[in-house]
């Protein structure tokens, strides 16, 4: 029987993740499928920064991955063994397989994905939860349209550069806040957003008042904090705040930072709203459908950070809450 | 001719506001009216958590009472003089009247009222802006609908009283968070909330959760600081958090306090907004006419906590702002 190796969760961690809050082992064997059940060899794990929540003891929108389980996480894989009659043999197929190297597992949320169609990767990003969460987002709760000025947090990470291009699409003026130069010459040079704020050389607050000078329409917030009061403090009236996540928050040993200037929501009649992506998941079929006439035009571009090896991923979800990674981080488990 | 006495905004106040910002001048007198222009005889002033930020220096959604300036205020006047058609000698009228004896001034939103239609003072509280921040605010921003669980803050205030008593109109469950023993039970006992939370005696985070045990629909904020993260920290699936005001921040010499849990809206897929009343000038009539109708048949109830006197004016917005007051804080000047 083949060895499964796997990350299981062995610690709470205090602040930033680190190595040994992970068990590794080498000691389990793949299960083989029950009744209705599937068995993947994992390709690719999805780096997603929602995985330091899923961490903490505190229930949110799911549970805590429990001491000693396998650390949760979307991926790709190709079934080597199957009891459901949706699923043959060599099929590939997304879902929440975990970091692990095989995953037995129902097959609901399992998704079976076409190699044909793109890159294996893409559908971890554009074609993925990444996608989806900027189209969504970026949408349905941002209210992004024409003329708007848009201004995407984490922008050049996976969800806010996917937030970025589609707005352009969408016709609206583009603004990315990223970390260093060579991000924010990314974001323009080669995805086309209309300016770049470097968070770590400028001052946030004055160069959106340069970038934006009629004020935000959509802000899309991937990272909380400062940068979330920087945007807030120069709304249009009736923006929308698009809460996405908070990641400069997440690693935190202190209380997070709650905006100290909302009440920027009442001046501007603004509205700041949460929302998961889980609950579009009856329109994906759509946002994919329309993401890929994209990509197939050449209009929005993925770009893929991929770090090698299961053993990595530690040190890769390091990279990822450090800022590290340009574009969608993931972890390539097997060839084939 | 008429002296007009009046309070003219003599410093910016750090913290809390004292007489001392305001100079009271008795060496005015009243100015005759211009073409399109009326004169009035103030009878009863409003008094409004919004006053404190128009003594800011910072520009909000209206510029700050210069230095020097008769203090900005609405209320009732009786026309004195008038060089505008619409308005004759006799006529009662709400308006943005200042903190004096006297105004003068053109007509725009100057409204005429009648005074057989209810007591006076009701056209400053549940027919005036209050009701109105109550109504739209509730319905229009917070979307309360039957069956959902309402949450107010400074309930015992005038607005909060206002949201409590539309929403039980509304078929809503209704919590009001208030100060003391006095207010909880008078808006539960002649208000018909159907519980009350005082904020001095009681952890209002657990009391929250035995109150509101599905979570909060809608949380009226009228107050910020801890008792929004106390909400916060409660919210139901979809809620829609009003910001109405942060009374609790005001005054502060610190920093305002943000929502240090707002990541709950990201979890619960919430939303948080900001609104102005004033953006509902249109449909003022709409509200009024179905306030009007509540008041006549007994549902709502309006109280006010009236003050004698313009000379009181500093001493009722310490009193309005240190929470003493039930109902709506109204400064008598005049009889007739």
């Amino acid at each position: 029987m083949a060895v499964n190796h796997r990350f299981q969760l062995a610690a709470r961690p205090a602040g930033m993740v680190k190595r040994s809050d992970f068990t590794y082992s080498d000691d389990a064997t793949v299960d083989d499928p029950e009744e209705g059940e599937i068995t993947v060899k994992v390709l690719y794990i999805s780096l997603d920064p929602a995985m330091r929540g899923w961490m903490n003891e505190a229930k949110s929108y799911v549970p805590p991955v429990g001491i000693g389980e396998v650390m949760r996480a979307f991926g790709i894989g190709r079934v080597i063994a199957s009891k459901d009659s949706k699923f043959e043999v060599g099929d590939l197929a997304t879902g929440g397989f975990g970091v692990q190297e095989y995953a037995t597992s129902g097959t609901k949320g399992v998704t079976k994905i076409d190699p044909q169609g793109a890159p294996l990767p893409v559908y971890l990003s554009l074609l993925g939860m990444t996608g989806m969460t900027a189209y969504f987002g970026l949408l349905d709760v941002g209210l992004a349209k024409e003329g708007d000025t848009v201004v995407v947090s984490g922008a050049a990470g996976a969800t806010g550069m996917a937030v970025g291009q589609i707005a352009k699409i969408k016709g609206c003026r583009v603004v990315g806040i990223a970390g260093g130069k060579e991000k924010c010459d990314y974001i323009v040079d080669e995805l086309g957003f209309d300016a770049a704020i470097d968070y770590k050389g400028e001052d946030v607050k004055a160069a959106l008042r340069t970038h934006a000078p009629k004020g935000i329409d959509v802000y899309f917030d991937n990272v909380g904090g400062d940068i979330l009061e920087a945007a807030l403090s120069n709304l249009a009236r009736r923006a929308r705040v698009v809460v996405c996540g908070a990641i400069s928050q997440y690693n935190n040993t202190e209380p997070v930072k709650g905006p100290a200037n909302y009440l920027s929501l009442l001046v501007n009649r603004a509205r700041m709203e949460g929302f998961l992506v889980f609950d579009y998941a009856e329109r994906y079929d759509e946002a994919v459908r329309e993401i890929a006439g994209w990509i197939a035009a050449g209009k929005i571009k993925s770009r893929e950070d991929i770090v090698d090896g299961l053993e990595a991923f530690p040190d890769a979800l390091v990279k990822l809450f450090k800022g590290e990674n340009t574009g969608k981080l993931i972890l390539k488990v097997a060839e084939s």
